[in-house]
């Protein structure tokens, strides 16, 4: 009977057949001890040279690393170690005999990785980075149908641009002119809110930016929710719930690769709810008290500027300072009008500020959500275009969402390699995704 | 409390708050009859000028069509009719008053609704498709996950072309020169499956097909499963299991959706496996049989070709003639080789078949499945590449998933527009998506 590796606990004592790939063979006298892979886990299997047919043992010692089999066998538990199984092998099928692989269990550059990215995907923690995204895009998934959210796919050719215009990547699109790559669903999934209630996104979006940080990549999956009816306070209440659900999820159902990639779950395991809330304003005291400068470049090096001045927006080493605190995701809210974007809501109680959040990841991960309240006044909404020199016409239809039963609604978007890296301490991003795109790869 | 009007059945006699847009209304001297629709669902309101505040009346006789409100009242069963609530209001409060709506009850031409696909997509036609979208989708993924298929998002920017290269979006990137915007994740997902068993990806795929037909759009969505050693009967089996799960459970928990844009979903019920499979040379016998021709377009008008040539693909009406005996998806398999890709496995039985499979949807509603077990052979592999004029250093990583560990696999693509459509019996696929992109539609 076929079963899968993450299956065999539950053939103990049975005959079972794997069908999978060497990954690595060790020998000693007349026993070897092949380790194979199955894409859904790893065991270690036993030959007997005194149990096993001549053929059988023979073709052992012909097989080279990744060379894919199928082997039958009794599973056993191991004797000392808990939860892990063996398979007394008792036979073998060759399927093809691998190359040389270039891929040794000893140390590679990034670069010569990448370059062989086809082949890195099988090392045993790539594979379980991409089960644990599996489980983290699943529960997201799982949290938005329990709660009613109606999956809105947004459009990836668009013509304009939702957040400025330096950083799209644009296309020939038949007698139309150009189309440009979404670099987000939102302005779509408003319309979407206010045709269904509570819509999200989810999908790949583009940045055409050509920076090569460890955070950065050109294409990238983006989740957006949109809810007619929810205020700023409704937002990041759904938030915590929402990042609950998928965080406790996942370190549920992943804990073994989690483990094996070497996470400390117990980290995972308080993000619970509630979140500290800060207003921009209070995190702008932290940085006063734990004295964090703004650092701003110069012709001549670097110009640290102190106390940090309000109204500028945080990079890394404010955030960490920010976060350092605390053991939960934390919620920035109220932010200065001039660092966000033009379809933010002012707070009617001080109009130098937008109901805008950004989530801060603890452990110094950073942003890995940012939303708000969205404008829903239709004469505040087109001076923010005018003042943003938007192109007035290309936004009608969003504009017609103020003249047509306009109503209090918000969103957020969630970055999902963002949250990977997050959840499985990466890193690097591109560990967080099938097949990295940065400026300087595009291939395979 | 606020509840959504798809629940309303589980608040008889209880007072509930209702959050949406106005409809429609209608007036019967003391009594109102506004419809009222939140994005789940419409319900009717009853207002009676007795047992409302004056200001209440007064207010709702102000409302125009998608005017946003907030109302209460005491929830009740239809007098006579099953499974009909209505909501016995005692307070109204305006959001905002919904300039005059250009979408009225009234027929309007579908230029006219594309352009304002933005407000559209309230009609309660469209949020029923859409939310039938998200069963579909949700059906797809569980059936995925709960059966260890690992979400292997492909990558969107690619430096080569799976399918030929006439129909490619193309765009600048960096210093790289160009990349292609993917029709397809298939070869991915091949590395995908060699290193995780089984996966599957789920993305919008492109085609610049310059064509004006009911069943094309530029932008779609595709779910591209691939098995390692999984052969072509395998495949089939997957399929007809995978299709009869997504639609018993769309028709279970989107009945209501369904009835209501007037599809017979006694239909779908029986779409049960075992399905009917036919060669493609089976396929031709009944064309043979029922006399239909190979139609080809020349200089002086149609040529009607009889019998059909074994070796040429299937039109609309072929697909129709073959179907219309079955009530359930028809799978047709082994096919000429010259009319499929360059990746598909030769039947060892006969080296002018391919191992491909094509499911077409009942009903005429043509191919909405199309898969294969793929070619595993290094040499056969190569030999195809070169026939096929294919770049073979671009193909490099592809060749490399024959050189180490190759197996047996197969997968397939499914539309997911192609299987909206089908469902929800579209006449026309620019209802399946949210925002359909044709040669001639960006906007909005």
């Amino acid at each position: 009977m076929w079963v899968q590796i993450d299956k065999i606990s539950q053939y103990v004592d049975k005959e079972v057949t794997i069908k999978g790939w060497l990954y690595n063979i060790r020998s000693a006298g007349k026993l070897m001890f092949p380790e194979l892979r199955d894409g859904s886990g790893l065991i270690q299997g036993v030959v007997s040279k005194k149990e096993v047919p001549e053929s059988v043992w023979d073709d052992f010692q012909k097989l080279t690393q990744e060379s894919s089999v199928i082997v039958t066998g009794m599973v056993s538990k191991h004797p000392k170690k808990e939860d892990v199984y063996e398979l007394q092998i008792n036979n073998l099928e060759i399927i093809s005999i691998a190359d040389p692989y270039p891929i040794t269990p000893k140390e590679h550059g990034v670069d010569f990785l990448s370059e062989k990215r086809h082949l890195w995907l099988r090392s045993p923690r790539q594979a379980s980075i991409l089960r644990i995204r599996n489980e983290i895009i699943m529960a997201i998934r799982t949290y938005m149908y329990e709660n009613d959210f109606i999956l809105f796919d947004a459009p990836i050719f668009t013509p304009n641009a939702c957040e400025g215009t330096s950083t799209l990547f644009e296309t020939n699109y038949f007698d139309l002119g150009k189309a440009y790559l979404s670099q987000s669903g939102q302005l779509y999934a408003e319309a979407g809110a206010l045709a269904l209630g509570k819509v999200f996104t989810l999908g790949p979006t583009f940045r055409a930016e050509n920076s090569m940080t460890r955070r950065h990549i050109t294409e990238f999956w983006m989740m957006e929710p949109e809810m007619a009816f929810f205020d700023l306070n409704d937002n990041m209440d759904l938030i915590e719930d929402f990042l609950e659900y998928v965080v406790q999820r996942v370190v549920k159902n992943r804990k073994k690769e989690l483990e094996f990639i070497g996470r400390d779950t117990s980290k995972l395991e308080k993000v619970m709810k509630p979140f500290p809330r800060l207003t921009y304003t209070e995190a702008v005291e932290i940085l006063h008290k734990k004295d964090i400068p703004l650092i701003r470049k110069t012709a001549n090096g670097e110009e640290h500027i102190r106390p940090f001045p309000w109204g500028e927006d945080f990079g890394a080493p404010h955030e960490e300072a920010i976060v350092e605190d605390f053991d939960k995701p934390v919620m920035i809210h109220r932010w200065p009008a001039g660092a966000k974007a033009f379809y933010m809501k002012r707070d009617p109680e001080n109009p130098d500020l937008v109901l805008g959040v950004d989530v801060l990841a603890p452990e110094g991960f950073g942003e890995i959500i940012g939303g708000s309240q969205r404008e829903d006044n239709l004469d505040l909404l087109l001076e923010r275009i005018r003042e943003h020199g938007l192109p007035e016409d290309e936004f009608q239809w969003y504009i017609d969402l103020r003249k047509y039963g306009s109503v209090p609604h918000s969103g957020f978007g969630l970055g999902i390699e963002r949250i990977v890296s997050w959840l499985c301490n990466l890193e690097h991003i591109r560990e967080a995704i099938p097949f990295a795109r940065r400026p300087n790869r595009i291939r395979p």
